[in-house]
């Protein structure tokens, strides 16, 4: 019920432009994490929670989920933390994030199918690593959609659209909430306003700049850049993220 | 023969340290570059010519080659620079930078077979963009070997090793020197002693850092940074480039 009250919200700022934006924005949605006890999904709830965005942390287990939201609550004073199951939580807010390993995908996507409504933006950071299947971090999986993105689409129910993002963010460094992020999110999807939806929520996370970075067939080449950066990681010990260079000053949503 | 000689000295280096080393560099091998008429390839001329280093354009068509020699000693003052065919300009040094586009990579490797010598290192910076078939330049085509590079590695003559690098730089920007760069260049490679070398190359244009990015088989990866660059370029309006974040300070070399 919250999301479709906050749905005709959304419609109305479409329309009444920037500063209805900003005052509906206070009323802030709630953001459901599915797969928010895994280290990408809570090291993001961490840092919306300490930006004073409510979080909802989905879980195939309401219990861990639980847990979960009482360690954020723990770390970060103030912050608004439900956990509960990935289908509850999937209710909480119109931009829901999937942050499970690329195995459990589909499955978690299978079992989301009455519980994603048209008109929300399910945003896809899975990445097809080969440590799936026992392989190599450093290698992908070839996925016969092309990239974990588009299978997500193929599997949201109908008028659910999917948005690409966050695949290149260290989970220990969200995690770590003295170290100051410093670095982009590429961004891919289908439609621009979808994507500026998203790129707006990357952004209230203090020092992550979020990037267009074309139609959601581009997730192809930005979910390979995890592996590609935990082959740098390797070699440089550290945790290293991208930063896009040229771009020209100022939003581009 | 000047090749040979020059990898004697090198063979001197390996052992001598870096005094040596920096005694060594000022002899300054010529950088070849094959597919120097074409706009990447022009690009590296003139930034490596302005740095000081003597360049061997390579074409297809040794004429284009000369004309495209004069261009940067017209453009960069003291120049040092040489247009030859292909096979001639290979034999100048040791680090051969190979800048056509992908369509004539195959052709031009299997021209090349006798000209490359046991001991040199083959930068392939080939990009298997979709364009190469009337495609889109935002989409890539999936190469047997994998990548581009690890097709040069398939062809290159016996102890020829490939090193695949600087895909995300910019041809316009390069060619531009009145525009400062300050990007990375991610470099792949089975050797890390092999990537060295041709990272003090790359690094010896001002503005661009090498990064280790792997094993040549990473490049599959790299490769795909042209076309969601070209993609965000389309979205932004700029010539973008790549920027590791996270990497401890100095040099990985």
């Amino acid at each position: 019920m919250q999301m479709r009250l906050s749905r005709t919200g959304r419609e109305a700022e479409d329309s009444a432009g920037s500063l209805a934006q900003h005052k509906l924005t206070a009323l802030m949605d709630p953001i459901p994490i599915l797969g928010g006890t895994g280290a990408l999904g809570y090291g993001l709830a961490l840092r919306w929670a300490r930006a004073g965005v409510p979080i909802a942390i989905g879980s195939r287990d309401a219990g861990r989920a639980e847990e979960a939201a009482v360690r954020v609550e723990a770390a970060v004073d103030g912050a608004t933390v439900e956990g509960l199951a990935n289908d509850e939580a999937a209710g909480r807010g119109p931009v829901v994030f999937l942050t499970v390993p690329f195995r459990a995908q589909s499955e978690t996507l299978n079992n989301l199918r009455a519980a994603l409504a048209e008109g929300q933006i399910l945003v896809d950071c899975t990445v097809p690593l080969a440590a799936a299947v026992s392989g190599k971090a450093t290698r992908s999986l070839g996925v016969w959609q092309g990239s974990a993105a588009q299978q997500a689409q193929e599997m949201a129910p109908d008028g659910v659209t999917v948005v690409s993002a966050l695949h290149t963010v260290s989970a220990p460094v969200l995690s770590d909430l003295d170290h100051e992020m410093d670095e982009d999110v590429l961004v891919c999807g289908d439609r621009k306003a979808d994507k500026a939806r998203v790129a707006e929520l990357i952004e209230k996370i203090p020092g992550l700049r979020a990037v267009n970075a074309g139609a959601l067939e581009t997730a192809r080449i930005v979910e390979q850049l995890t592996p590609l950066l935990i082959s740098i990681n390797a070699r440089h010990k550290t945790h290293a993220g991208i930063r896009i260079t040229g771009l020209p000053e100022g939003s581009a949503w």
